[in-house]
């Protein structure tokens, strides 16, 4: 089977996935228009890091195709436990948007941190697979490996954050921030041979 | 008329049903933030199942196009009737989180499996149809009557779990996940000859 | 510009918007569950309904682009302002449901009726700019011209339906439902050229 | 990387915006109905306005990609940020529907002006990015630079309309009709070489 339509039904995923983050926020309606919205802050930042965070899989998820020669059936149900995880981001953003400044924002970084692990764990299943058991025969063994590395830190580092959570969850939201900025940046200076 | 924009419509209406799933859940906002978080298992499983199911049907969805060389105006309104029952899942999925430790399970259970029965018998339609007027000349018989056999217990099992939820609500969910989990294990050890 | 990407844009719109449909679909929650089940049978109606006529407007569209060799900036905003009117779909949908067995009848079956015939006028812009404009250069002319007649009904029929929901909205109700299915019949028993 | 998957995605997300806009418009449930769905005006010319500029938008975008020969990280992450602006949309056309006629009015349209700035802004920087670096070779020079000045007006118009929405929000709402409508107009006099 190509990939083709795999790729179908998980860009459709991350589009919507990504643009279902906005009906989470809401006025509470109960004040004065213009506090409201500046006090919606945490929702604004919440909606960026989910929104850059959820693109950067999808940048992820197209290197992996670029390397994929064609889809068998696990790899069909790694990919949909993957888009399943990455389907439950708006629930635990909208727990971060109301709960950072209140009660609960422990649990709520926690949930976070949580989803995004599941997503780094699958993220890192459907790259093994594809790359022991469906890699194109033409990949350049260098390139490769280099991918390769370029994956290993995602685990733990969402991991950690989720673990510092525990201690200050303001700084794992703004570790969790630094990971995709970190990423962005990164991805922009290194060449970036895997897409081409 | 190629299959190709058939597709399109299908994995768009996939990849949303399975997204939306998302939206319905919520904290009730009364209590603990951590102690709803847990309180809320029933909203998880029923996502994961009901996210997993809508993949079985696509991946199955998907093996049916492989074998259909076109699509005349019967075949598009027996797909229009399928997406419209999968489109359909978020509504019963909601109901059975709401309702699985609480009044109302049976109800709950009962509508959720009428749904899966419906789509299982629209989804025997959808392959009735491709199998009888539309399927590409080079075909393997002997594959597409192993095909044809791998759907036949579609209906009397989602049937049969429907029935179960009469009697226990809770043994129905928990056949209901049985069934998914089978279902991609089996389709995992058998050799995935229908999607190459 | 080739059509292609109007294409994706459309289908798009055309399975998030019949997709929506149910996330407006709610147990009211105050009493018993199996009752409140039944006593949704407008939503379920109402869903149902609005599903299936997107899913006609669906095919309609696909038809029009099979006979249309590219598109230019009219025939986009044409296609733009027709899918602003099937996206509202939800909204009139949505208000039948709520209000079909209690006060409002005559009113949310009036906005639900303008809705379609609004939509009936775009889709009759869209085909005959394409008809007149953008026509593939080996069109068939006799074929060209039947799916011209068999267009033109749909305006003075949705908007008959419409006047009636002002006598009995239960009486419109039903014409826009036997207009879906004598339809949806009429297009499997005529030879269906149009999608070769 | 070809640009064909940077397309679907965008596409999903172009197509899922501008319909979430329907599930922001709801009868408040406490009048007549026929009257509550005259009062819902301002909610209907939102929806209006932000489909037809979203969709202004996809056509631009389309524009960009059909100049562009390939997509590179950065190009990919200019794109996420653009799709972030857009994706936003829903949540200011709700705002300036239910406080146009109410308290808000200005804090209203100043969200949503601040968000058509931002999104102009972005939109710059991806034109001006393919432009600059990723443009088809057989690009004619004069075709090129016509495109260039009709994207300068964008961030001026769309940041001057959003100041006057501190005088008066009802004159800035008509300013950013206007400012849609005319481009339309404009796109459709001029001759469309762009979409060749």
């Amino acid at each position: 089977m190509p990939t083709s339509r795999l790729e179908a039904f998980a860009d459709g995923v991350f589009a919507i996935a990504a643009t279902l983050l906005i009906i989470e926020i809401h006025l509470p309606g109960e004040g004065e228009v213009g506090e409201e919205l500046l006090d919606l802050w945490p929702s604004y930042f919440a909606y960026a890091l989910s929104f850059l965070t959820i693109g950067i899989m999808w940048v992820n998820h197209h290197v992996v195709l670029a390397y994929t020669r064609e889809a068998d059936r696990i790899f069909l149900f790694i990919n949909i436990f993957l888009l399943m995880a990455i389907a439950f981001v708006p629930f635990p953003t909208a727990l971060v948007a109301d709960h950072i400044t209140e009660d609960g924002a422990r649990e709520a970084l926690l949930a976070y941190g949580l989803t995004y692990t599941v997503i780094a764990v699958f993220f890192q299943a459907f790259w093994q697979y594809a790359y022991r058991r469906l890699l194109v025969p033409d990949a350049d063994p260098r390139e490769v490996a280099g991918i390769n590395r370029s994956y290993l830190p995602g685990i733990p580092l969402y991991a950690g954050a989720t673990l510092v959570s525990l201690v200050s969850p303001t700084a794992a939201l703004f570790l969790f921030a630094a990971i995709a900025l970190v990423y962005v940046s990164a991805s922009i200076w290194v060449r970036d041979e895997a897409l081409r």
